[in-house]
């Protein structure tokens, strides 16, 4: 896979289906179907039990989807008709994210909504008319970047009204730099690798490197607070983004490119973490770095993730955090890298986590460090290739889930315990116990994140309710604890019933007034964060 | 003055009425009256012509205020009468901020506006009943911390209402430290020395020190998106909250403490610089530090402004900022450091001052380092001194007067040129020339700060009206460039009339839906912020 393979869209052109470059069923590039060696197929049937492999994939041709509503025409004339899409293969790959529930029902054959239509404008003026049809004719708007969520924040909703559109931005590719202030316009349709090798002809880089870098968009980033992994060091998407536009039903919204304002309550931050409800993030002005040469990396064991925890929380708290940093509990040492085979970031270390494998019972931690030359293509080996293996369990009848977190260094360890012992609980009382495991990687002054992946054989037929009492039982216990509902998956459908723990009743009636004053007519990503 | 000298609050009691530790007409400790001396006194002349020094102050005892509206009973009984206070004194103190056209109008002996009470309450159950109170009986509510706003914050501006209270947070004090987190949890009413006293018996720094730090309160610092001389190194007050309560008048509203969440728009940079206009900010969680030992303060010329912004530019783009950061430009080298005299902080870099002097034209540069052992105390000397020769310079018949705002690098300098301009023309225009000078003192990597100083006669009898001429002509100038209408002075009454530049007419409409939903009735600090 090489940045060449990324669709050619430019300016004002759609020369192709939207999103056709990747698996329809699952995550990524077609041609990467990695294969579990012996040992670690080994350790995984030690731990869950045996595997049986699913049903064979459903055909795409057959795929059963409900019939698409005609659009108002006026609506099709605004980008023209070579821009709305409505083939199967396209409505489905606009029909979810990339979550594991999200793969589980494609895999099934059938889906029970779809967009009506992929819309693709050029520009954001295009953009606004769309928006100005869609109130005026009562048709719900999903704002489409990546499709890489995994919260279900691109699932078809449509609120009270009886069409849909998936509104694919991957035509908004903007590329303004400010070399000498360090900042730099882009559009949100540039995705990770497209945005990373516009600024490399600067000899600029803006450092935000989450599990869906590959597929996931400028926009995408920005609305639903992303955090890569290299935030500790660059810092979070939010933080690096110096002003946001919105183009809202009602009208545009931008904020003011400089670098600190004290006029008022921030408006910044009540766009960027948006999801898609307010209106449409065109672009995003981000603050960007010369590009640094090389990435170093150690690793070493601590003798348990709370050992590993008080070694980050004293780094986080000193003067030199480095810039990307990973404890992996005892569970995670232990399996976590069998799992992810010997290639890539991960397997680097492979070697030196056998040998110390066995001293069963410690902490891996893992801190990153940038000095000079390394390639984005360099990068993209090994740390993105996660969501690839999750294809490869799936169709070996497993289940493969994350979610995560964030708290205070005081309540951290006594979470991760609370959440842990949640998910365990709940896949042994379905018959499914399976492999829980966590990292601590995201480091702050007052705190850090807690990313948990889970594995075990999957209830087929009945995945869907299997993966929601589980993720049930992981909220409960992460509102319990007082963490936040997500540290950077964001909210979508699946959190926003945790929304009034995190911001309480007044939160969300502020919230759905600000939804109210820009989007009065819910067009807006309906069933998203708000519910 | 020391610490001891600030006024004995404890929880739930108010002995003595509030805020009577300070100069009724002008900044800070009543024993404080620096000289100006020799050298600096004949700079000055120099440029601004003579001066007539003014006619004396007026006797408080026949201070001409409006008379007081009679308040609700219950809303005595709610806080107790001993905690109501309306002594003409007392309703004067919380009649103005501290800009300079505040006190040339205290200094005439009248105002048009004041508090009909000053109200205390214990704690924020306290305050929920006093705006319940209010919001049904039509009282508006000033939120009042340390009262030192230099734009209009706490003008006792009406709005619809027959009646206003000054709502005195100074009995709100909790202090709950965490001290494996980093963080702690202060109250409102919390004065920067007294906030850091508190901190320092754990050995923790919240290392806020803006100039106001003296008066200046918690509640105050996180409503107006503070900033202060170290914000280079430590952040600015909203990069340092973790999270941030609010008492509204429909309810409460509490953000979580946890490092980072991706749970939808960031509600807390909503509450932060809301500026009393939705509810009361009753306590924040902020991120704190173990104490530094010292400040080690280094100076050098630049060539020019310019130069000197470029060397800026170029630290805060790499590795390691200094956390203290001042350019001046070449008038504020010339004359400011004359003017502030041999103490403190400048102070001790006065006489390498005077040698760089003989070399003018240049621009001197100010970096400061932390190392160890350097106490609160010491740090007040000096640096707090700038508010104290106001009122000396404006006994003489000077005006002085200060603003700010920032831009990116590409457009910093520029607009330096534009803002010095704008008040040059205006001050020329009303026949009294006078100092404009400036410095860069917060830095960041897409641009900084600019601060603006400026002296000249006052017209007598006419002050207010020669003060809204230039000030109107420099915002219309920081309007035009692009600028933020304040990087940390915050909005007010002031600076209201250009929140629609700052965020477009949909960005007031979601503001404005904003105060409609947390404070229906609108008796939240009427005026200011939105108009």
């Amino acid at each position: 896979m090489s940045l060449a393979t990324y669709p050619p869209y430019s300016a004002g052109k759609s020369p192709e289906p939207p999103r056709r470059d990747s698996k329809w069923w699952g995550w990524g590039d077609p041609s990467i179907v990695p294969e579990l060696d012996g040992p670690a197929l080994e350790t995984l049937r030690e731990r869950i039990g045996e595997l049986r492999p699913t049903s064979p994939l459903p055909e795409l041709a057959g795929f059963d989807l409900p019939p698409a509503e005609a659009l108002p025409p006026a609506l099709i004339e605004a980008v023209g008709e070579e821009n709305v899409f409505t083939a199967v293969e396209d409505r489905l790959r606009h029909a979810t994210g990339c979550g594991y529930v999200d793969l589980a029902r494609l895999r099934s054959g059938k889906l029970d909504a779809a967009p009506d239509a992929v819309v693709l404008p050029a520009d954001a003026a295009e953009v606004k008319r769309v928006l100005d049809l869609c109130a005026t004719q009562g048709v719900a708007v999903v704002p489409f970047g990546g499709g890489t969520s995994v919260v279900g924040g691109v699932e078809p909703l449509r609120g009270d009204h009886d069409r849909l559109i998936s509104l694919d931005l991957a035509r908004l590719r903007v590329v303004e730099v400010d070399r000498r202030s360090l900042t730099a316009r882009l559009g949100a349709g540039l995705r990770g690798p497209e945005a990373e090798a516009e600024l490399g002809k600067h000899g600029l880089v803006l450092g935000h490197y989450p599990q869906s870098f590959e597929y996931a968009t400028i926009g995408g980033f920005a609305a639903t607070r992303s955090a890569g992994q290299a935030s500790s060091g660059y810092g979070r998407f939010d933080s690096l983004v110096s002003s946001v536009r919105l183009i809202a039903p009602v009208g545009d919204l931008e904020t003011l490119a400089t670098p600190h304002t004290a006029a008022g309550p921030a408006l910044r931050e009540v766009l960027i973490g948006s999801e898609g409800i307010f209106g449409v993030i065109p672009d995003v002005t981000v603050r960007v770095r010369p590009a640094p040469k090389q990435r170093r990396y150690e690793a070493w064991m601590a003798e348990s993730f709370e050992a590993g925890a008080e070694i980050v929380r004293r780094l986080a708290q000193g003067p030199g955090l480095p810039d990307v940093i990973r404890v992996s509990d005892e569970e995670e040492t232990e399996v976590s890298l069998a799992l992810s085979g010997p290639r890539g970031f991960t397997g680097s270390l492979f070697g030196s986590y056998l040998d110390l494998r066995r001293r069963r019972g410690g902490s891996l931690v893992i801190v990153g460090l940038e000095g000079d030359d390394e390639s984005v293509a360099r990068r993209q080996h090994g740390r993105y290739q996660g969501p690839y293996l999750r294809d490869t369990l799936m169709s070996m009848g497993a289940m493969v889930e994350t979610l995560e977190t964030s708290h205070t260094w005081t309540e951290l360890v006594g979470l991760h315990a609370a959440i842990g012992g949640a998910i365990r609980n709940s896949l042994a009382g379905q018959g499914t116990p399976g492999l829980v495991f966590c990292h601590l990687s995201h480091a702050y002054a007052d705190g850090a994140s807690l990313y948990f992946t889970f594995i075990s054989r999957s209830r087929e037929g009945a995945e869907v309710d299997q993966w929601c009492q589980i993720k049930r039982a992981a909220c409960e216990a992460i509102v319990a604890g007082g963490g936040t509902i997500t540290h950077h998956h964001a909210v979508g459908r699946d959190h926003a019933p945790y929304m009034e723990a995190e911001v309480g009743r007044t939160g969300l009636d502020v919230l759905r007034a600000v939804k109210q004053q820009l989007d009065p007519a819910g067009i807006m990503n309906p069933g998203k964060l708000l519910v």
